[in-house]
């Protein structure tokens, strides 16, 4: 095995996803045949409002995650295949329920399924790949696992709901709002790493760590994510920049911006969360006071430092073309938005 | 134990639910427990919104019939309490997902929680039961039952689409109705059933005598309360009369008065359905031409027919509280609407 090492703070060029795609392609095939066959049903508006949103345009991230702890630990069998499929599976459910929630009009790039199909198709369809999700663990037979996604699941379902909470609070502390991402984002990163050592029955030190690289790189992927919604190339990632602005999200770039201002910018960040200015010129606005104190910059420094903890959480694992993968996916993670 | 058999048939005088709240009351209580204890959440609005359904009215049939199915076989354990809770999240979920997919006003006789909490809270509040429900059995640790339970939730959620399809359309079949309801009702009574057969390990003859119990009933429940729509005292049963009706959602007493009308009738109940005919008058024409041909009672006559397969299911077990309990409940599902 030819071992490369790609810190992250020492790779100058641009990184990305190509080392993860090529670590995990023959397997993500495997996992591709999985979900498509068990999206299924006899009700044929399950499989075309399922396969929008799982044929297209999807990174697939958890699962390649999955599969890359994995590889990391050199388990040689198949069992983590159809983990993988069911982590996708809640991934899904849960974008679709978010769809309904928020009520979006776009996803990947593409119309929101709630647009095509409605919300009740949408909710409904979201509850019947949870269900799939869980008969493929139940296939699995772990309970380790089993455990390990409803505790995630739980944890999801409770963060959206704080998230309803918070959205238009601009008092919210970015302590709160770690926790926020954390629930909503980071724990099934941290679960998608996590059950790969259940299945190679590493031991818990094992697992925790690969919980730890998960949960890390999911919470930069989020604030990098909020960062973009403010600095980046709406096209590129499938949403439109300043879609969170519109719609009154409370993130960390606002936190920041809230929270360094004075009395005048405070009026106006309140007057954004409370949905009274949400023009393109307001938009304009938000990111001339944000780049004033830093805090898209200092969004994305917070998220090198969960970058960083995620390489980290891996250093102990010996090189090779996994590590480096994963290694380059936590660069990727945090250099989007350049 | 004295045994005192009632066959459904034979009993002029009203059933009720009785016998079957006393048999299960005491283990009811712990159910309970598990239950409140089980929905609490840091989130505030997650245990408050849960409550108002699960503390709300709700007659906790299905966890009944987990616990009277555990009586009948005499299980002595106490694992079935969790399973229980895990059956009554599964429908709460289920429930609330329900009320917003209908837009439903009333429940239980009270306010919807998607009026009092909106869309958003309802949905993912769903999501946290229904994860929760996973958590207990995942706790109690039988994969059988995982494997029961989550394939259950599946069907539900098909059925639930299916019905999304076949609401507007008046040329469904009373067969494919049967699968509707079967997928939507039938099938969580059946697991509720069927897992005690599973904790008190039994073996396959014994969980599908419970399982076709609880998928009798379960029928018959639904098609009494499609019956109870057009003919009963809504207050009694925590929804309006003609609910259904203005809905346009297509039953069986529908099903049947459009089969069996003349073209005139086809053509007002091909109207009703398609939401042009909802006023108070239509609803009681509507009652009219299905006196006309039969269509409340032979739905109603179908539904015993279903009953009668519940009590004959578990006709092979001795006589007893449980047994007796278990037929008394078949006569109240299917004398309601008298």
């Amino acid at each position: 095995m030819t071992a490369t090492v790609h810190p992250i703070t020492a790779r100058p060029g641009p990184a990305s996803l190509d080392p993860l795609l090529q670590l995990v392609a023959p397997a993500l095939n495997s996992v591709n045949e999985i979900i498509l066959a068990r999206m299924q049903s006899d009700v044929a508006v399950i499989p075309a409002l399922a396969g929008h949103l799982i044929s297209g345009g999807g990174k697939r991230l958890r699962p390649m995650l999955t599969l890359a702890s994995a590889h990391l630990l050199d388990y040689g069998g198949t069992r983590h295949h159809k983990l993988s499929a069911a982590v996708e599976f809640i991934h899904t459910a849960t974008l679709l329920h978010d769809d309904v929630v928020d009520g979006s009009e776009q996803r990947r790039g593409k119309k929101a399924a709630n647009l095509i199909w409605g919300n009740q198709a949408t909710v409904l369809v979201g509850d019947f790949l949870f269900s799939r999700a869980f008969e493929l663990m139940v296939e699995d037979g772990s309970l380790k696992v089993l455990k390990i996604l409803s505790s995630a699941s739980a944890v999801i379902a409770q963060g959206e709901v704080d998230q309803l909470q918070t959205q238009r609070r601009i008092e919210t502390t970015e302590e709160r709002y770690l926790d926020v991402i954390t629930a909503k984002t980071a724990v099934l990163f941290a679960a998608a790493c996590q059950i790969s050592a259940v299945v190679a029955e590493r031991g818990e030190d094992v697992e925790a760590a690969l919980d730890s690289y998960g949960r890390n790189l999911g919470i930069a992927f989020q604030l990098v994510d909020d960062a973009i919604d403010y600095a980046g190339d709406g096209a590129a990632m499938g949403k439109d920049a300043g879609d969170d602005f519109r719609e009154g999200k409370l993130t960390l770039p606002v936190i920041l911006a809230y929270k360094r201002g004075d009395s005048e910018a405070r009026r106006f960040w309140e007057a954004a969360i409370s949905g009274e200015r949400n023009s393109d010129a307001d938009f304009a606005e938000a990111i001339e006071r944000m780049r004033a104190v830093g805090a898209i910059d200092d969004t994305l420094e917070r998220a090198r430092h969960y970058g960083r903890l995620a390489v980290d959480a891996i250093a102990d694992f010996p090189a090779g073309k996994a590590k480096s993968a994963m290694t380059e996916t936590v660069a990727f993670a945090v250099q989007r938005a350049y």
